[in-house]
């Protein structure tokens, strides 16, 4: 039995490599590959994909899970072993529900759907992308029908990108989020805050410096990361020592530094993860949602607080003097906390982002339960933009295609980001609680602190348990809208300043 | 018949995407990793050779090739498939004669005596290196037994980096030019010719922007190139349309334009490889030898000769004023074209280069044929380094630890580099011939007829005929020294001036 875990594990190895070599492929895609090398590299990544596929669900690790079975109930649950079985288990179940034909017509379907995304964005004409979409769909309901009969498809859907969340646990969480951020929103829309500083010049090779000064600040080994521009922001990696994370540097703005703060999150959750067992599945994040309460974490709790800007703030006047010499801290500090309803998502606020994630989960639902004709998406995304932000929608660019995700079939994963904010608060007050001075340290510059109490507390974990049970090690509960909504109204009911 | 071909292909093209995948995380491990991102990234590189080795040896592979056999041998032996079936047996035949365990230890064994050659380079200290090195050489030995009885044991390290070459040919060969150069070489290492000016202030920023230039000028499809500084220059890349170069670019002199020139001979033949068989083995160049004859034909033939300089010099002055304003295209010409023993390789002159690969080559058949003991390596190499270019080797990182070739296992290597050299200038005086103005036509900066000339001529054929027939073809003759040896004695034996 013993040979059959050794077995197992080094089964099971090959695939987190195999899963390293495609990020990495990925990564190299995203930034820095000549466009026309794109045609061999959606080969050799399908390729990748097939190779995983064949690893994982070779009958031989059935077979091993078998032979483990026994022992695998007698482990201490906590253990890394137990852990890793849980997980292998659920990795080679899920993986030979599905015909190997029908996961390469999803993944050939999405490259397909991608490029005409970005067509259709372009010009903004939807119609254009209605066929991709179509039959990303479609193939979608195909996928959930491998699983069995459903009472409720969607989940399905959403356990591929949050195990074993409940599409009725999600819209429960998200109806009490909606209740009390429409009206907040309507309360803080017309606040009059200057933010015209933040619009002007802010040459990038000083923005590049300032990205490597506060990740450096934040903390990580130095020689296991990378920054690097890219069009659209994301944090990936071969492994804990070869963390690369992106972001895009706008000449006109700030943007990149709060971008380079959230993907620093999601790079120190996985440079984080013990080494020792860094080789095997378990050896990553524990599922998008708590990826994201990391991002969001250092991008708002810690990116957009007054403790950080004490400390940071005359640095980043130093730096851009010609745009902030005669601003002072609290109207700075008011400035990137601005409630202002927009139509694109990521660049939204922290009141604001909420609604931009619930719209896509209601339309998420209409879609996959047939209440919607596809062809009258871009009316629904005008009518709840209407309702929940009070904005009109002037194009599909800047509507229903503005997001990449369901060119690429990811249908199911828009929740993960507002669950993730939700945890990013539980999380924190956590932390608050064991470093009462948590605050005073930022002030004082120390990060260290908070770096190692979410390495010890949350990144020490991997993705040994469910995402749930994760959280609740971390933070005593599993995930609960209300400290997220109090810490909203804590800090934006009342006028800002620092 | 015909479905076992394409099953053939099928099977052949993702050996072809799994070496470019490969291909890529070595240039991303040579050029930008994070550095402690090593370890994955060994892991990942012989996960992936493991999982190539295992396609390839796959019995199916063997039961194919005997459906295909009978119609192989009707098959039009200049055909596409006739070349793709001779490659893919050959490349069949070989692999499963060397069990998967042997492949492992020597991988193993290369990865680890790397870094300790690197140490041992660093601090100068050979006898540190010793012990890898031995391993290295036993399990060539026991590599070359899977082989059985040879009369030649290197024939079988050698063909390996140039197929079908025989030890005994390339002695020839090399005694032929050995007994040329030692008085050639005697002769012109006194001329007394200035290239101070060679050396002092070239900024770096100038030098990309000139590398870029030159690469441009020669040409190629600019969405599917990439250069990038490294410590030891080399060419790479995933595919046709996506090539990647690499320099090493020194602030004090114009190396590095050498350099990208002969890095851009070896990206266009792949990038000129055709795209009708871009996608299997065939799909890429024939040989080592056949490969340094492009690189070494862009970096002498044009990058050292009249006509490329007439026109290229006034740029190469007004990038570098400071150096060359008042230094003439003769004394230039002169200087980058000076003959002086020397004790690195890569940076040898035209002349004396032959004799290092000389050389290494002899050293390489005392080692294999067991006439010297590795211990004594430093003095065999001083020895020689006296006899064929009359220098001192000042320490063995000066000496036997230069080149990285013996620490990664490369037994057999170091011949292609003169091989491909001598059929530089076969090749060079067949396109001369079939374009007689070719000088007029490089000297007003038309450097499309070369490009394209090579590209019907020689990089058509990719790699579906043996390196002496791909040569053959292109030139009328298999290799032969006498137009090498005639052309060093022709520019160099005259006084020069351009």
């Amino acid at each position: 039995v013993a040979d059959a875990l050794d077995q197992l594990k080094s089964r099971f190895t090959e695939l987190r490599q195999l899963f390293g070599v495609s990020s990495l492929l990925t990564w190299d895609q995203r930034t820095i590959m000549p466009p026309a090398g794109v045609t061999h590299r959606g080969q050799q990544l399908a390729l990748l994909q097939r190779i995983g596929h064949d690893k994982l669900t070779d009958p031989a690790i059935g077979r091993l899970l078998e032979e483990v079975a026994p022992v695998a109930e007698s482990l201490d649950p906590d253990s890394d072993d137990a852990g890793f079985l849980r997980l292998a288990r659920r990795m080679y179940e899920k993986a030979v529900q599905v015909p190997t034909d029908l996961r390469a017509e999803m993944a050939l379907a999405s490259a397909e759907a991608s490029p005409v995304w970005v067509k259709a964005k372009e010009t903004s004409d939807f119609p254009l992308f209605l066929e991709p979409l179509e039959r990303n769909v479609e193939l979608r309901h195909r996928y959930v029908e491998c699983f069995g009969p459903q009472d409720e498809p969607y989940d399905v859907l959403l356990d591929d990108f949050e195990p074993e969340m409940k599409t009725a646990e999600v819209s429960r969480i998200f109806d009490e989020i909606k209740a009390e951020l429409v009206p907040l929103i309507a309360e803080l829309r017309d606040r009059d805050i200057d933010a015209s500083f933040l619009s002007g010049s802010f040459p990038v090779d000083r923005q590049v410096a300032l990205g490597q000064e506060v990740t450096d600040l934040f903390g990580h080994r130095p020689d296991a990361w990378r920054i690097d521009p890219t069009e659209h922001p994301f944090a990936s990696g071969a492994g804990i020592d070869d963390i690369r994370i992106t972001t895009h540097y706008y000449a006109d703005s700030l943007e990149s530094l709060f971008s380079t703060m959230h993907e620093y999150g999601h790079g120190l959750y996985e440079h984080q993860i013990p080494r020792r067992f860094a080789h095997l599945p378990i050896g990553s994040g524990a599922s998008l949602a708590l990826h994201e309460s990391q991002s969001r974490m250092w991008e708002n709790l810690v990116g957009r607080s007054v403790p950080f800007w004490r400390y940071f703030y005359p640095r980043v006047q130093e730096v851009f003097p010609e745009q902030l010499r005669g601003v002072e801290l609290d109207r700075f500090y008011a400035a990137i906390n601005r409630v202002r309803p927009s139509l694109i998502r990521i660049r939204a606020d922290e009141v604001t982002y909420g609604m931009h994630v619930i719209l896509r989960f209601e339309i998420e639902q209409d879609i996959v339960n047939g209440r919607v004709e596809l062809r009258d998406l871009p009316r629904v995304w005008a009518e709840k933009m209407d309702a929940y932000l009070g904005i009109d929608v002037p194009d599909d660019a800047n509507g229903v295609l503005q997001d990449m995700h369901w060119a690429s079939g990811l249908i199911g994963y828009f929740s993960t980001y507002l669950l993730g904010t939700v945890m990013s608060v539980q999380i924190w007050e956590k932390a608050v609680e064991d470093v009462p001075d948590l605050d005073e340290r930022m002030e004082g510059g120390d990060f260290a602190t908070l770096r190692e109490w979410l390495g010890d507390n949350v990144h020490a974990h991997g993705r040994k348990f469910t995402p749930q049970e994760t959280l609740r090690r971390a933070t005593g509960s599993t995930i609960d809208a209300k400290p997220y909504l109090a810490y909203l109204k804590r800090k934006y009911g009342a006028p800002v300043a620092a």
